[in-house]
């Protein structure tokens, strides 16, 4: 959301939860910002718009991120709600386990899905690599929302132990948004 | 989908795909339609958006289900977001599971998961019965695509043994989609 905000040229002041100490889950957040619980929220005015991806739409409204074209603009929400399913709920969680919570410290059901989850991930990151095959960018020929939203947990999947450099086109790809004018390194 | 052209008042042709029979897997699907395996699938000409709320998305532009207020806009797209992560996984997947695959043919992860899944999905369907108090609609003050893509799976959630006799204002909503203007009933 901040890189989104930073390449649409928009100001965004930032919060910081911590969620390992139960911040989101307070009375006053789930009656408040977000009764699901969880971050990021974009505040706008006394409103909240919880959902990373819905947040990110906001920001990046009237800027070049959204395209105009019906069938373009499809195709973004294509991948962004892709990005919800088959990318985050793999590589996120599994960064989250390996990294944050730690692998001696999951349950029986996480230590069981941390397999299948390596191996969708895997399938999450060959189909990326597939699809920039000869393009630049997921959707149409300029950076989309959808590339920002995929490149959060993308340009990060080494730390759940995920091989970048088996998929060229997608470390191509990453060098290219990180070099889009006004990017900013994530630093969480 | 079809629901959404209908309410939108746009035409639509219907194909079956039998994803028992692995009519998504073959690589004429794959390399031709979508890459994920998936259905449903939207053709517009010779192109192909996958992922059912991009597609419901594309076919609803122009019609009053799109809010047009951007608040609105990325609050409609943040309810489809937490349908693919919170609700889809946890209430259609028990469903295929229990009614489509069979209690029996689980393999031992997907067992494991069963109670995980109910649990998650009636937090799901308790958190729409919360957001639903003193209001008709996800969104704003009319329906929204927010509504018809919630509607989905909510509606047949007794199918995965999910009481919405329990989530009363749900099922009130439930009565308000079915009633609106060219509402069709779901055949799968």
């Amino acid at each position: 959301m901040r890189l989104t905000a930073a390449l649409a040229g928009k100001p965004l002041d930032r919060r910081e939860y911590d969620i390992m100490k139960g911040e989101t889950r307070t009375r006053a957040f789930l009656a408040d910002v977000n009764a699901n619980g969880r971050i990021p929220v974009l505040q706008v005015g006394d409103r909240f718009i919880p959902e990373s991806n819905a947040a990110s739409y906001y920001v990046a409204e009237g800027s070049a991120l959204i395209p105009s074209d019906p069938f373009d603009h499809a195709d973004m929400l294509r991948w962004m709600f892709w990005e919800q399913y088959n990318h985050e709920p793999n590589i996120a969680t599994l960064r989250f386990w390996l990294r944050w919570v730690g692998p001696d410290k999951l349950n029986a059901l996480q230590k069981m899905q941390v397999p299948v989850k390596r191996e969708s991930g895997e399938a999450a990151l060959k189909l990326m690599d597939g699809h920039l095959a000869g393009r630049d960018w997921f959707v149409g020929r300029v950076a989309s929302l959808a590339d920002i939203c995929l490149f959060a947990y993308t340009h990060v999947a080494g730390d759940a132990d995920f091989d970048l450099a088996r998929h060229p086109n997608v470390t191509a790809w990453i060098k290219r948004v990180e070099a889009l004018p006004g990017y900013l390194p994530m630093n969480v």
